[in-house]
Order: C-alpha cells, then sequence, then structure tokens
C-alpha cells in the first residue's frame, strides 16, 4: 500500500510537470507590429519552444515508462527510497524551466548547456533511486536481474555530460544527442540493443 | 495492476488539461482606457474564449469518457500501448494553446484551422491507440467487439479534415462541423446512430 | 472500478482547481512608485484577494467533501452520472476566474453578482448530479435516505439567486450570505439544523 | 476505502503545490538592457528564487512524507479529521505565494517573516489534524505510539515562531533556522535525535 501511495503521487507530480511544460507554449499577443497575431507565421516564432516541448515530453514519457517498471519490481519502500524518488521529481520539476529557456532563446548555447546539465542530473538521480531499491530488495532481486548490465543507464548520462561542453562548440551537436538517447530507450530494436551491449563489452 | 497506473496517469494529465485550459480565461485587468474593469461589458472581449473553452471542457469529457471505456474493455498493457496512450495525451496536451489562440483572435481563420489539425492529430493517436490495444487483445475480444462498425470513429477525423479548409471560406461552417461532432457523441440518441449507420453501409 | 475512477478524476480535478487559484494571488512585482515591493503594506492590496481565496477555498473543501460522500453511498455508474458530474466539475473550474475577478475589484458589484452566479450554477449542477444518482440507484437507495429532505442543498442556491440582486444594493449583503451558506455547510451545530429543518416544516 | 481518498486528494494538492512553485521561477525574458537573456549570468537573479525554491520543495517533501506516516497508522476518517486536513493543505497551498515573494525579494526581511508565519501555521494545523486524529482512533493507537513525545513536532513551530522577530535582526538567522529544522526532519540520525530527546527532558 505504501508503494501505491509513492506512485500515485509520483504519476501526479510527472503528469503535472508534463502539462505545466506546454505552458511555456504562450499564445501570441497584440504587439505595436502585428495587432492580430492570428497567422501561421506568428506562430513561427513558438517553432523552437514546440521542438523543445516535444522533447521534454518524450523524456519525460520515458521517466514515467521507466519509473513504472522499475517500481512494478519493487516490494516494498523505505525512507531513503522515498527520498531519492523526491530528488528525482525535484530535476525533473526543473525540466519546465529549461524547456522554455532553451525554446524562447531558439537553442543557444547556455540554455542548451543547462538543459543538458538538468538532464544530467535527473539520470543521476534516477541512478541514485536504483541503487537505493536494489540495495533494499536485494541483490538476486526481481529489479536487479532485470535491470543487468543497464548500459543504457549509463551511457545516458555520459552523452548528457559529453553534451554540457558540445554546447558551445554546436548546438546541433548537443541536440543531437538528446535525440539519440530519447530515440535509444523509445526504439526498442533488438539489433541496436545487441549492438551496444557487445561494444559495452569490449 | 499496471493498467490502473495508466488509467491514473492519464486521467491526472486529462485534468490538469481541462483545468489549465481555464488559465486562458484570464481576469480582466485595468487598461488607460478602463481603470476598473468590473463590468460585465468587461467580460465582452472573454466571450469567445470563454465559448472555445466550453467547446474543449466538452472535447475532453468525451475523450476522457472514450479512455475510460476502452480501458475498461483492456485487459493487459504492453509497451506499445503505453506509448500510443501518451502520443494521445501529447496532442491533447495543445489543446490549451489552440483553444487560446482560437478564443483570443476570435475564431480568425488560421487559429481556427490550427484547432481542427489538433483535433484530427488527436482523433488519429486516438484511433491508433484503439488498434494497437485490439492488436494485443485479439480481433474477437471484447473492445472489438464494443466497438463494431466504429462509424463515429471514422467520421469525427474526416470531419476534423473538412473543418481545416471550410475555416478559410468561413469559419462558422468549421466550428459548426466541431459542434457537431461534440454533440454525435454526446447526445445518446439511438435514432440519429442507427441512421447514421444505416448511411455508412450505403 | 468505474466508480473509482469517476471519483479519482473529480478529485484530481478538485484538487487542480483549488491550487490554480493561488495563481490569482500574485507577487507583487516593482512599479514605478514601489522599486521594492517587500514590506507588508505591498500586500494590502492582496486582502481582499486573499479572502476571497479563503471564501472559495472553503466552498470547494465542502463540494469535495460533499461529493465524497455522495458517492461513498453510489453503487454503480451510469452515462448520464458521468457528464452530470462533469457538468458540475465546468462550473467548479470556473471558480478561480470568479474569485479573482471578485478579489481584484474589492469585492465591487458586477463581479461579487458574477460569483454569486457560478456559485448557483455549480450548487443547480449538484443537485442535478444527485437526482441522476437516486435515479439509477432507486428511491430506497442509501443516498436517497441520507439526504433526506435536503434542505440545506434546497436553501443554499436559493440564498446565491438572492445574493445576486442584493450585490447592486450592498456587495456586504451578498457576502454575508455567501459566508453564511458556507458556515451552513461548514459548522455541523445539530441545534442549527433542527431549527433550520422545523423552520422549513412551516 | 474513504481514507483512500483522502490521501489521494492530499497527494494530488501538494503534488500541484510542488509543481506550481517552480512556476515562480520565470525563465528571464529580453529587457532594453538585455535582448537575449541567454547568458548564465541571467539566471543570476533567479538564485534567491531558485534557493527558496529547494527549500520549499524539501519543506514540502517532509509533509508529504509525515502525511504517508501518520495515515498509514489511522484506521478511520471522520469529518473533523476531513476539515483538519483541508485546513494543513489550504497552509500549504500558501507555499507558492511566500516562496516566490521572499525570494524575490532576494530575502528581504518581511517576506521571510510572512515566509515563517505559513510555516508556523501549517505546522500548528498539522499538529491538530495529528490530534484530531489520535482523539478518534484512542490514546493507545498506533499512531499515539508512533509519535511518541514528539519532541521534533513540538520544537519546529517554536523555531518557526523564534524566526518570525529574528527575520528583522538578520535574514541569514531565520533563513538558517528554516534549513535547521528541514534538516532534523530530513537527516535520520540517531545520535541527533537521542540528544535533542535527552535535552527535552531536561
Amino acid at each position: 500500500m505504501e508503494k501505491n501511495r509513492l506512485e500515485a503521487f509520483s504519476d501526479g507530480v510527472i503528469a503535472i510537470i508534463i502539462t505545466i511544460m506546454v505552458l511555456e507554449l504562450k499564445v501570441p499577443h497584440p504587439t505595436e507590429q502585428v495587432s492580430r497575431p492570428d497567422k501561421l507565421t506568428d506562430l513561427k516564432e513558438l517553432l523552437p519552444v514546440f521542438l523543445s516541448y516535444i522533447l521534454s515530453f518524450i523524456y519525460l514519457g520515458i521517466y514515467w515508462n521507466n519509473h513504472h517498471h522499475m517500481f512494478h519490481a519493487t516490494k516494498h519502500v523505505t525512507g531513503g527510497i522515498l527520498w531519492a524518488n523526491l530528488h528525482l521529481l525535484f530535476w525533473l520539476s526543473l525540466f519546465p524551466f529549461t524547456t522554455g529557456w532553451m525554446g524562447e532563446n531558439h537553442l543557444a548555447p547556455t540554455p542548451t548547456a543547462v538543459y543538458g546539465f538538468v538532464l544530467l542530473m535527473a539520470a543521476v538521480a534516477y541512478y541514485i533511486l536504483q541503487r537505493r531499491i536494489i540495495a533494499s530488495q536485494g541483490r538476486d532481486s526481481l529489479l536487479a536481474a532485470a535491470i543487468g548490465k543497464d548500459w543504457k543507464g549509463k551511457l545516458s548520462p555520459a552523452l548528457y555530460f559529453a553534451a554540457i561542453p558540445f554546447a558551445f562548440v554546436s548546438v546541433w551537436i548537443s541536440n543531437g544527442l538528446f535525440v539519440f538517447v530519447a530515440l535509444m530507450w523509445l526504439v526498442p530494436d533488438r539489433r541496436i540493443e545487441r549492438a551496444l551491449q557487445q561494444h559495452a563489452k569490449e
């Protein structure tokens, strides 16, 4: 029962974060130049905000999905797990801010680096939460088995980390890395998985 | 149990979308012309926003209602269903934006067309979700039987699609189509159903 | 199970409405007159907004409470009940707007009348929902017995209705009526109940 | 079952409060001085807002955590408990406002004192709720035993109370007290607990 309440609370927070992000997509208001902002061109300004919204929506979807599976394989909840979970939710709660900042500045270097930093911290928080759960459930637990080598969980923060300095070289490299990581979690292609696992072994 | 969490998450997102939409209904603030916007006439400007709020509220109510019934007839949830569901929630999450844009521009052609486009995409996303569920539950499943020929589900996107170009002829045709589709789902009149089914067979 | 999802959805919407209302309580920003709005006097402007926030918070608490009890005594949910419930949520969703408008205009007549109108419509929607549930559960049902003569449910809309024209005589009468109705539901004093029931019989 | 709905509602409200607070962290917009606010220095202005966000996030996490445990040890819910719970949620709902006001004014004395006042009222509301539950469950109940002497619950409001006048001496003392109380609940160090319990006995 304790677990249900933690899941419900996390779902609530993630659902609100996802929906609050859309508030950054601001309805265009009349300006001195445009008295009636009712043309498609008036939305052009919003395109980078919209694209970063899509990216963050997918990331939050992935987090919700993985959170879901992780707690499916969790039996009991300890105080440490509760706080590790809140720590994860804290970093996720910064997504609307970094998404909005990156979008409104048309993917400028610093906002892109900060976006990557928050992604990195969320990944670290997720990793800590996972460790906490496995520590309390035992190394032979269902979760430990289900995660296995967890190459995705280890590769993702490394790529976010790389994306931070790359933002000052070219924001397209950083954003390409963000999209690549999202696709890596999204696409359940077994061949890619196997190839990357092979690579991880070497 | 997995299903419950998906339902709870979807309910949360839809509940927040519905309530966030009302934030577009902005309390009138003092301007140079009106220092105390406390008259009924100060709300006149808000009427189109209010009307589009009602329309979108009903649409989200219909989606919640149908989502509810669809998952009632669903036994287990797969990864594909999870993502098809998130895809639907993505398009629903754009309702507050399109509703606000259409309302604030007093139902101008382009915002009306964009409103119709998002309705269309949500209907397509719903259809994909339904297909995914039936594919995983089997063609002889409860859901497949409950949906039957699904003429409403097929007619609605066609009408949304038609409403997009019509917005540039007359926004009243498009909005009439939106209201008609909403009523079609809302009114459980069996005679209309039978008549339209007959029409669909011919 | 259907009932649980309706309850959860209603809880979600009411929880969001209650919390969104607090957004009308805007942090004072620097103006030409006040460069650092960090004094208690800078909150003075917010007092009417704060008082109307308290009033609406209590009203939403009462609605949640009664909704809770009503569905506790409900066995199954029909399509009609679902829509009657959404109709109630629609009027409740307008509380943040009317609360903000009344508060920002320091309880001016028209906003007070509109506040009363939305209270009235919510009460009517609640009554319709109650009728729908009793119609589906049977006149001998637990709910019908629990409600009894329902003098509170009948007196409240009458008082809201009276408060609308009174707002143009004196907003204090209207607001007094709003506070009185809230207290009537809040205070479980049996003597007042008995006295008013006696009065209702005569 | 009644209890579940109260828990779910409280979770919903707390989840929304936590997430709404992040809206005070406003994406920097172009000004006359800065046409492209895309540098790290453009975030400098937000640092106090961010720090108060972290503090309030931790406080809400502690409240959620304790609320969770308290209701875990609660068997049935009465009308009085429902309202005592709503009273607690009311004070928690003011956190986004006081957090934003304190943060935007860079921890100025009055906003800090008001922040402390709302913390104090929330602690009082929590105490009332706890009393209500124990009164209905019996003095020998699980909850009464679990709470024990409740020195943390008694020390916290005393420290918040002290922090209010101290804000006019130095805001660092007040904020130090807020951080200390948060750490006191956060750190489950048994030695500190034992030491403070000893101190409480003397």
